[in-house]
């Protein structure tokens, strides 16, 4: 495996109010580095202070998007480890990405060692209150200076680390979620699949229209027939119905979400039925209408578990569950949080320590 | 009108060989920038030395994406004149970009004027052999450091200027295309219709199959039904079926290219019947197996008119007009390239002096 070298900052940062993290807003002392050229492959594994990147106008990255990323975190324990919760799928995953962008595939283990090596770096600025965690972005972005329209030659791979606040530092709450029934956020055959930058781009618009009427995030429906659900704002979404969860099956154009494959192998632990299927808009308004679904929730990285309160078809609004947390909700909010933060064993291996 | 600053570089660079310019591979001695922050508007407009963009890892731009551009040229008359062909129209296409993305506004006429100012400044680099022209790349990025997914509130608007060959330097030459039956470049209701970074590094991965297989570019189906032809390669597409021209409407996925439009006015102009309507593979086939398509060819900035020598779908290959260049590709050709190097009067009132 290559060897990192590692530079430390003589000019330490300022920490935060750790009382006031919010998302993605402060970032930590160091940054891990990795170049791609076709010569010599991946090389020059560093960690640097962190700092700005210096880009050639012409980078491939700033005209063409050729960029993917990922998003995980690490968590304090109450006895002091640090844990990551199935580093390797999100790396493996952006081996995906990076294969549907053109894009060189990165060693999963030697980029696994990366993320370690760097927290272990900025070890002191790990958050330790209750819900907490650091949040983890890898990134790659094409950076060849050519304005032809093809798969850059060079590449720098980055990882860089936010001191994050707890998503529910109240406990969790449900939301309010708008369907979307204008602009698309993906389509099989395009890149919905994947974590590629371009998606996200894509999806600005619709959630400022969602916040100005009053939601927190929209739901997303398919490309092509527009009645089927994707997914709810960069979530997956889940819904009870009767007693039976059920969730988008990877049609092509939904992100396989770490949260959204943990909640059905617990779920199917539990032995509750899970079915990954198509879920029409007609099916869910059907249900919500005779009081079967009994539950809705997001899942991903950043909330874990989302609860759905209410649910908005242009002016019909549907309240699920009397807008409150189920049981189901909870329950897999609960294990999973208890798992990441080392408070409940972890029977399914999800963890690594750093 | 802001003033524009200009830094004029002390240390000017080696000029390539004009002889082998390519597309996309050398840059001007400067470039325009301009900064936009929420208090401030779009401010500092100015010109300084090319060189390197520094941005924050956590650039927004570097994780979604959100970046808009445009395409368009400078061409050197006969009689020593700069020419630019219908910028005001590129920079309204910006703004439509922007508004999709969520980017706030430029001032056209301003944009053109720094377009024309920029020029003036690096005019010892305007490339003036026959059928070399400057390439001017307006874009805009997403500068704001946070990783939450929404719209940046800082962005940068830059210009930069790569002198570019000829597109046929042996006149102009049908190409192979190939029927892309998996892969989607965009979708209604996605940012098909506009100049988004996405929808580029969507299209790298059919590209790149295509080229494997001996094809020059794809044409590219609709994302809903997979049968209505959209665009070849990054261009738009014109089939003459009998005395017809016709191309897709633009329903939503769809770039409005500049040269479209112009082909479009120029086709009126002479009285050929043009259509834009919904063009679907079994009409093209059908066609093509009776003879009825006479000419196909794409239209863009970078090739003006590209005619299609050879339709590929699957492995049904159709030859369309024996191979080689019809007369109404070629009347286009040479009138818009006419007008663009000011060989032909400008009827139109298309281009503009630098």
């Amino acid at each position: 495996m290559k060897e990192i070298t590692i530079v430390r900052t003589s000019n330490p940062k300022k920490k935060p109010d750790y009382s006031n993290l919010g998302f993605g807003k402060y970032y930590t002392d160091h940054m891990f580095l990795m170049d791609y050229s076709p010569d010599l492959g991946w090389h020059d594994p560093r960690i640097v202070p962190y700092g700005p990147i210096s880009l050639d106008p012409a980078a491939m990255v700033l005209h063409y998007a050729q960029t993917t990323f990922e998003g995980m975190k690490a968590y304090r324990t109450g006895d002091g480890r640090t844990l990551l919760f199935r580093p390797w799928d999100n790396f493996r995953r952006l081996n995906s990405s990076d294969n549907r962008l053109c894009i060189p595939q990165i060693d999963v283990d030697f980029a696994v060692e990366a993320v370690k090596t760097l927290l272990r770096v900025d070890m002191d600025w790990m958050p330790t209150e209750v819900g907490t965690s650091m949040y983890i972005r890898p990134f790659v972005i094409a950076t060849e200076p050519h304005l032809g329209v093809r798969a850059s030659n060079s590449y720098l791979f980055a990882i860089i680390l936010s001191p994050v606040a707890a998503y529910y530092p109240e406990g969790m709450a449900p939301v309010r979620i708008y369907v979307e029934d204008e602009d698309v956020r993906a389509v099989r055959g395009g890149t919905g699949e994947v974590k590629a930058g371009g998606n996200y781009a894509a999806t600005i618009r619709a959630q400022n229209k969602a916040a100005e009427k009053g939601y927190t995030q929209v739901l997303w429906l398919d490309g092509v027939h527009r009645k089927y659900i994707e997914e709810v704002g960069t979530m997956n979404v889940f819904f009870l119905i009767d007693d039976t969860v059920v969730t988008p099956a990877l049609t092509g154009s939904i992100l396989p979400g770490i949260t959204r494959m943990s909640c059905l192998e617990m779920l199917r632990s539990w032995s509750i039925p899970c079915e990954e299927r198509l879920i029409s808009v007609d099916e869910v308004k059907t249900a919500l209408r005779n009081g079967r679904i009994r539950e809705a929730f997001g899942t991903g990285t950043a909330a874990v578990i989302s609860p759905i309160g209410h649910l908005a078809f242009g002016e019909e609004t549907y309240e699920i569950n009397n807008g409150s947390i189920g049981p189901v909700s909870q329950r897999l909010y609960d294990e999973l949080t208890g798992i990441q933060w080392g408070r409940l064993p972890d029977k399914y291996g999800w963890t690594t320590e750093v």
